[in-house]
Protein backbone atom coordinates (compact mmCIF):
# COMPACT_ATOMS: atom_id res chain seq x y z
CA UNK A 1 0.00 0.00 0.00
CA UNK A 2 1.31 3.47 -0.73
CA UNK A 3 1.86 5.66 2.32
CA UNK A 4 -0.04 8.89 3.45
CA UNK A 5 0.52 10.38 6.57
CA UNK A 6 -2.01 10.42 9.26
CA UNK A 7 -3.83 13.40 9.61
CA UNK A 8 -4.93 14.62 13.31
CA UNK A 9 -7.59 12.62 15.28
CA UNK A 10 -7.07 9.34 13.01
CA UNK A 11 -6.79 6.30 14.19
CA UNK A 12 -4.88 3.31 12.71
CA UNK A 13 -4.75 -0.82 13.73
CA UNK A 14 -1.90 -1.40 15.45
CA UNK A 15 -0.83 -4.74 12.93
CA UNK A 16 -0.59 -6.09 9.86
CA UNK A 17 -3.23 -7.42 8.22
CA UNK A 18 -3.99 -11.13 7.89
CA UNK A 19 -4.37 -13.18 4.92
CA UNK A 20 -7.80 -14.97 4.89
CA UNK A 21 -8.58 -15.40 1.27
CA UNK A 22 -6.58 -14.63 -2.07
CA UNK A 23 -7.64 -12.31 -5.16
CA UNK A 24 -6.21 -13.01 -8.56
CA UNK A 25 -6.46 -10.04 -10.67
CA UNK A 26 -8.57 -11.04 -13.85
CA UNK A 27 -8.13 -7.53 -16.06
CA UNK A 28 -7.15 -3.93 -15.46
CA UNK A 29 -8.97 -0.74 -16.12
CA UNK A 30 -7.99 1.88 -18.09
CA UNK A 31 -9.16 5.36 -17.09
CA UNK A 32 -8.15 8.89 -18.01
CA UNK A 33 -7.23 9.17 -14.71
CA UNK A 34 -3.70 9.27 -14.39
CA UNK A 35 -3.55 11.00 -10.67
CA UNK A 36 -5.74 10.47 -7.11
CA UNK A 37 -5.92 13.73 -7.89
CA UNK A 38 -7.89 13.56 -11.11
CA UNK A 39 -10.13 10.71 -9.96
CA UNK A 40 -13.95 12.01 -9.54
CA UNK A 41 -15.09 11.10 -5.50
CA UNK A 42 -17.83 9.29 -7.42
CA UNK A 43 -18.08 7.96 -11.55
CA UNK A 44 -20.78 9.62 -13.24
CA UNK A 45 -22.95 8.00 -16.30
CA UNK A 46 -22.48 10.81 -18.33
CA UNK A 47 -18.45 10.81 -17.64
CA UNK A 48 -15.70 9.30 -19.63
CA UNK A 49 -15.77 6.35 -21.94
CA UNK A 50 -13.27 3.88 -19.82
CA UNK A 51 -12.63 0.13 -20.96
CA UNK A 52 -12.18 -2.66 -19.07
CA UNK A 53 -9.96 -5.25 -20.34
CA UNK A 54 -10.16 -9.10 -19.42
CA UNK A 55 -6.95 -11.08 -19.38
CA UNK A 56 -7.42 -13.37 -22.31
CA UNK A 57 -7.65 -16.73 -20.56
CA UNK A 58 -11.37 -15.17 -18.53
CA UNK A 59 -12.51 -13.44 -22.15
CA UNK A 60 -14.97 -16.34 -23.14
CA UNK A 61 -16.72 -15.37 -19.27
CA UNK A 62 -18.05 -12.41 -20.77
CA UNK A 63 -20.89 -14.52 -22.62
CA UNK A 64 -23.96 -13.19 -22.45
CA UNK A 65 -23.19 -10.10 -21.16
CA UNK A 66 -23.74 -7.95 -23.68
CA UNK A 67 -28.11 -7.95 -23.00
CA UNK A 68 -27.24 -6.20 -20.07
CA UNK A 69 -27.20 -2.18 -19.79
CA UNK A 70 -25.61 -1.70 -16.35
CA UNK A 71 -22.86 -3.94 -14.94
CA UNK A 72 -21.61 -3.60 -11.00
CA UNK A 73 -17.82 -3.73 -11.60
CA UNK A 74 -15.41 -4.68 -8.44
CA UNK A 75 -12.00 -3.25 -8.27
CA UNK A 76 -8.79 -3.76 -6.08
CA UNK A 77 -7.73 0.10 -5.10
CA UNK A 78 -3.67 -0.96 -4.83
CA UNK A 79 -2.57 2.47 -4.37
CA UNK A 80 -4.63 2.95 -0.83
CA UNK A 81 -3.35 2.36 2.97
CA UNK A 82 -5.46 -0.54 4.74
CA UNK A 83 -5.08 0.38 8.69
CA UNK A 84 -7.18 3.38 9.33
CA UNK A 85 -10.43 3.25 11.76
CA UNK A 86 -11.23 6.61 12.26
CA UNK A 87 -10.47 9.15 8.82
CA UNK A 88 -10.45 13.05 8.81
CA UNK A 89 -11.22 13.69 5.73
CA UNK A 90 -10.77 17.56 4.12
CA UNK A 91 -14.27 18.08 4.55
CA UNK A 92 -15.36 16.42 7.23
CA UNK A 93 -15.63 18.28 11.01
CA UNK A 94 -14.12 15.65 12.69
CA UNK A 95 -12.70 12.11 12.41
CA UNK A 96 -15.56 9.70 10.95
CA UNK A 97 -15.19 5.48 10.73
CA UNK A 98 -14.22 3.83 7.78
CA UNK A 99 -17.74 1.80 7.04
CA UNK A 100 -19.85 5.34 6.99
CA UNK A 101 -17.41 6.77 4.17
CA UNK A 102 -16.67 5.17 0.29
CA UNK A 103 -13.61 6.24 0.53
CA UNK A 104 -10.58 4.48 -0.89
CA UNK A 105 -8.88 3.56 2.96
CA UNK A 106 -10.37 0.64 3.71
CA UNK A 107 -9.27 -2.82 5.37
CA UNK A 108 -10.14 -4.58 2.26
CA UNK A 109 -10.01 -1.60 -0.78
CA UNK A 110 -11.87 -3.05 -3.15
CA UNK A 111 -13.68 -0.38 -5.33
CA UNK A 112 -17.38 -0.74 -6.05
CA UNK A 113 -18.65 1.13 -9.02
CA UNK A 114 -22.65 0.90 -10.98
CA UNK A 115 -21.50 1.35 -14.78
CA UNK A 116 -23.53 1.84 -17.68
CA UNK A 117 -22.16 -0.70 -20.59
CA UNK A 118 -21.87 1.03 -23.84
CA UNK A 119 -20.65 -1.53 -25.43
CA UNK A 120 -18.52 -5.03 -25.89
CA UNK A 121 -15.56 -5.37 -28.07
CA UNK A 122 -13.81 -8.79 -27.40
CA UNK A 123 -12.07 -8.90 -24.29
CA UNK A 124 -13.05 -5.10 -23.89
CA UNK A 125 -16.04 -3.75 -22.46
CA UNK A 126 -16.52 0.21 -22.80
CA UNK A 127 -18.05 1.60 -19.98
CA UNK A 128 -19.17 4.95 -18.25
CA UNK A 129 -19.48 5.52 -14.56
CA UNK A 130 -15.75 4.57 -12.90
CA UNK A 131 -13.63 6.57 -10.74
CA UNK A 132 -10.43 5.05 -10.03
CA UNK A 133 -6.67 5.44 -11.38
CA UNK A 134 -5.92 4.30 -14.61
CA UNK A 135 -4.15 0.56 -14.39
CA UNK A 136 -6.41 -0.23 -11.69
CA UNK A 137 -6.68 -3.90 -11.20
CA UNK A 138 -10.03 -5.62 -12.14
CA UNK A 139 -11.43 -8.20 -9.59
CA UNK A 140 -15.04 -8.80 -10.88
CA UNK A 141 -18.10 -7.66 -12.75
CA UNK A 142 -21.48 -8.72 -12.28
CA UNK A 143 -24.71 -7.69 -14.48
CA UNK A 144 -26.53 -5.49 -12.77
CA UNK A 145 -29.59 -7.04 -10.26
CA UNK A 146 -32.40 -4.49 -10.83
CA UNK A 147 -32.17 -4.37 -14.55
CA UNK A 148 -32.51 -8.05 -16.39
CA UNK A 149 -32.83 -8.35 -19.83
CA UNK A 150 -35.29 -10.06 -21.14
CA UNK A 151 -34.37 -13.34 -22.56
CA UNK A 152 -31.96 -13.92 -18.99
CA UNK A 153 -31.64 -13.99 -15.52
CA UNK A 154 -28.58 -13.22 -13.78
CA UNK A 155 -29.09 -14.79 -10.34
CA UNK A 156 -29.94 -18.41 -12.56
CA UNK B 1 -13.29 -23.90 -1.97
CA UNK B 2 -16.18 -26.57 -2.23
CA UNK B 3 -15.85 -28.89 -4.92
CA UNK B 4 -18.91 -28.92 -7.02
CA UNK B 5 -19.44 -31.54 -10.02
CA UNK B 6 -19.38 -30.19 -13.33
CA UNK B 7 -22.91 -30.02 -15.60
CA UNK B 8 -22.27 -30.63 -19.56
CA UNK B 9 -20.82 -27.86 -21.29
CA UNK B 10 -19.36 -26.21 -18.92
CA UNK B 11 -15.83 -24.81 -18.66
CA UNK B 12 -12.78 -24.06 -16.14
CA UNK B 13 -9.63 -22.75 -16.02
CA UNK B 14 -6.98 -25.16 -16.24
CA UNK B 15 -4.35 -23.95 -13.52
CA UNK B 16 -4.38 -22.60 -9.95
CA UNK B 17 -5.09 -19.16 -9.28
CA UNK B 18 -2.45 -16.61 -8.14
CA UNK B 19 -2.20 -14.57 -5.25
CA UNK B 20 -2.10 -10.87 -6.59
CA UNK B 21 -4.10 -9.30 -3.17
CA UNK B 22 -5.02 -10.47 -0.05
CA UNK B 23 -8.42 -9.96 1.77
CA UNK B 24 -8.69 -10.15 5.47
CA UNK B 25 -12.24 -10.80 7.16
CA UNK B 26 -13.40 -8.07 9.19
CA UNK B 27 -16.21 -9.90 10.88
CA UNK B 28 -18.96 -12.36 10.08
CA UNK B 29 -22.55 -12.56 9.06
CA UNK B 30 -25.51 -14.68 10.66
CA UNK B 31 -28.24 -15.16 8.78
CA UNK B 32 -31.30 -17.68 8.84
CA UNK B 33 -29.89 -19.69 6.04
CA UNK B 34 -28.13 -22.91 6.75
CA UNK B 35 -27.97 -24.69 3.73
CA UNK B 36 -27.22 -23.60 -0.06
CA UNK B 37 -30.81 -24.80 -0.26
CA UNK B 38 -31.85 -22.98 2.52
CA UNK B 39 -30.49 -19.29 0.34
CA UNK B 40 -32.65 -17.14 -1.31
CA UNK B 41 -31.34 -16.43 -5.42
CA UNK B 42 -31.20 -12.90 -3.84
CA UNK B 43 -32.12 -11.07 -0.59
CA UNK B 44 -34.79 -8.90 -0.37
CA UNK B 45 -35.45 -5.70 1.71
CA UNK B 46 -38.58 -7.42 3.26
CA UNK B 47 -36.47 -10.90 4.13
CA UNK B 48 -35.60 -11.85 7.91
CA UNK B 49 -33.42 -9.90 9.96
CA UNK B 50 -29.53 -11.13 9.67
CA UNK B 51 -26.79 -9.77 12.29
CA UNK B 52 -23.45 -8.51 10.59
CA UNK B 53 -20.88 -8.85 13.19
CA UNK B 54 -18.04 -6.52 13.22
CA UNK B 55 -14.67 -7.85 15.28
CA UNK B 56 -14.05 -6.10 18.02
CA UNK B 57 -11.07 -4.40 16.93
CA UNK B 58 -12.81 -2.79 13.67
CA UNK B 59 -15.77 -1.94 15.94
CA UNK B 60 -14.94 1.93 16.19
CA UNK B 61 -14.98 1.89 12.29
CA UNK B 62 -19.05 1.97 12.05
CA UNK B 63 -18.74 5.35 13.97
CA UNK B 64 -21.68 7.31 11.95
CA UNK B 65 -22.62 4.58 9.92
CA UNK B 66 -26.52 5.04 11.76
CA UNK B 67 -27.73 7.96 9.83
CA UNK B 68 -27.44 5.89 6.57
CA UNK B 69 -30.27 3.99 5.59
CA UNK B 70 -28.87 1.57 3.07
CA UNK B 71 -26.01 -0.18 3.14
CA UNK B 72 -23.47 -2.03 0.45
CA UNK B 73 -22.67 -5.26 2.11
CA UNK B 74 -19.58 -7.35 0.66
CA UNK B 75 -18.68 -11.36 1.60
CA UNK B 76 -16.54 -13.78 0.53
CA UNK B 77 -18.75 -16.90 -0.80
CA UNK B 78 -16.53 -19.06 0.95
CA UNK B 79 -17.88 -22.31 -0.10
CA UNK B 80 -17.66 -21.31 -4.20
CA UNK B 81 -15.49 -23.04 -6.43
CA UNK B 82 -13.61 -20.32 -8.59
CA UNK B 83 -12.35 -21.69 -11.77
CA UNK B 84 -16.07 -21.84 -13.58
CA UNK B 85 -15.33 -19.52 -17.64
CA UNK B 86 -18.42 -21.10 -18.66
CA UNK B 87 -21.68 -22.53 -16.26
CA UNK B 88 -24.67 -24.15 -17.20
CA UNK B 89 -27.52 -23.04 -14.63
CA UNK B 90 -30.44 -25.74 -14.06
CA UNK B 91 -32.63 -23.25 -15.34
CA UNK B 92 -30.68 -22.23 -18.48
CA UNK B 93 -30.55 -23.32 -21.79
CA UNK B 94 -27.32 -23.46 -22.27
CA UNK B 95 -24.04 -22.28 -20.64
CA UNK B 96 -23.42 -19.01 -19.81
CA UNK B 97 -20.16 -16.84 -18.68
CA UNK B 98 -19.45 -16.45 -15.48
CA UNK B 99 -19.83 -12.69 -15.65
CA UNK B 100 -23.15 -12.27 -17.00
CA UNK B 101 -24.36 -14.35 -13.89
CA UNK B 102 -24.53 -13.05 -10.16
CA UNK B 103 -24.02 -16.91 -9.22
CA UNK B 104 -21.42 -17.47 -6.28
CA UNK B 105 -19.51 -19.16 -8.28
CA UNK B 106 -16.86 -16.70 -9.92
CA UNK B 107 -12.90 -15.89 -10.21
CA UNK B 108 -13.21 -13.80 -6.99
CA UNK B 109 -16.10 -15.34 -5.07
CA UNK B 110 -17.58 -11.60 -3.47
CA UNK B 111 -21.01 -11.57 -2.87
CA UNK B 112 -22.48 -8.11 -2.88
CA UNK B 113 -25.88 -7.06 -1.71
CA UNK B 114 -27.84 -3.70 -0.73
CA UNK B 115 -29.11 -3.77 2.27
CA UNK B 116 -31.64 -1.85 4.66
CA UNK B 117 -29.97 -0.84 8.17
CA UNK B 118 -32.74 -1.59 10.79
CA UNK B 119 -30.47 -0.49 13.59
CA UNK B 120 -27.12 -0.55 15.31
CA UNK B 121 -26.12 -2.36 18.20
CA UNK B 122 -21.82 -2.04 19.07
CA UNK B 123 -20.25 -3.88 17.09
CA UNK B 124 -23.66 -5.48 15.28
CA UNK B 125 -25.66 -4.31 12.34
CA UNK B 126 -29.24 -5.19 11.93
CA UNK B 127 -30.03 -5.26 8.55
CA UNK B 128 -32.10 -7.25 5.77
CA UNK B 129 -31.71 -8.08 2.35
CA UNK B 130 -28.44 -10.69 2.51
CA UNK B 131 -29.16 -13.67 0.64
CA UNK B 132 -25.96 -15.55 2.46
CA UNK B 133 -25.12 -18.74 4.08
CA UNK B 134 -25.09 -18.56 8.08
CA UNK B 135 -21.29 -18.03 8.93
CA UNK B 136 -20.24 -15.93 5.78
CA UNK B 137 -16.82 -14.46 6.04
CA UNK B 138 -17.16 -10.36 5.75
CA UNK B 139 -15.51 -8.47 3.50
CA UNK B 140 -16.26 -4.89 3.35
CA UNK B 141 -19.41 -2.64 4.27
CA UNK B 142 -19.87 1.24 2.44
CA UNK B 143 -22.68 3.48 3.08
CA UNK B 144 -24.99 3.43 -0.45
CA UNK B 145 -23.86 5.98 -2.95
CA UNK B 146 -27.46 7.15 -3.83
CA UNK B 147 -29.00 7.48 -0.61
CA UNK B 148 -27.19 10.14 1.72
CA UNK B 149 -27.75 11.59 5.43
CA UNK B 150 -28.08 14.48 5.29
CA UNK B 151 -24.81 15.40 7.46
CA UNK B 152 -23.00 13.27 5.71
CA UNK B 153 -21.13 12.74 2.70
CA UNK B 154 -20.05 8.96 2.11
CA UNK B 155 -17.49 10.32 -0.50
CA UNK B 156 -15.74 12.52 1.97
Amino acid sequence: MTEHLLRPDEKTLDRDLRNDAQIEFIGVIHTPFKTRDDCPRQGRHDGPDCVIEINPEWAEALTGIDGFPYLDVLYWLHESRRDLIHQNRKSDRGPRGTFSLRSPVRPNPIGLSKVVLVKRDGPRLIVRGLDCLDGTPLVDIKPDKCLRSPQADPHD
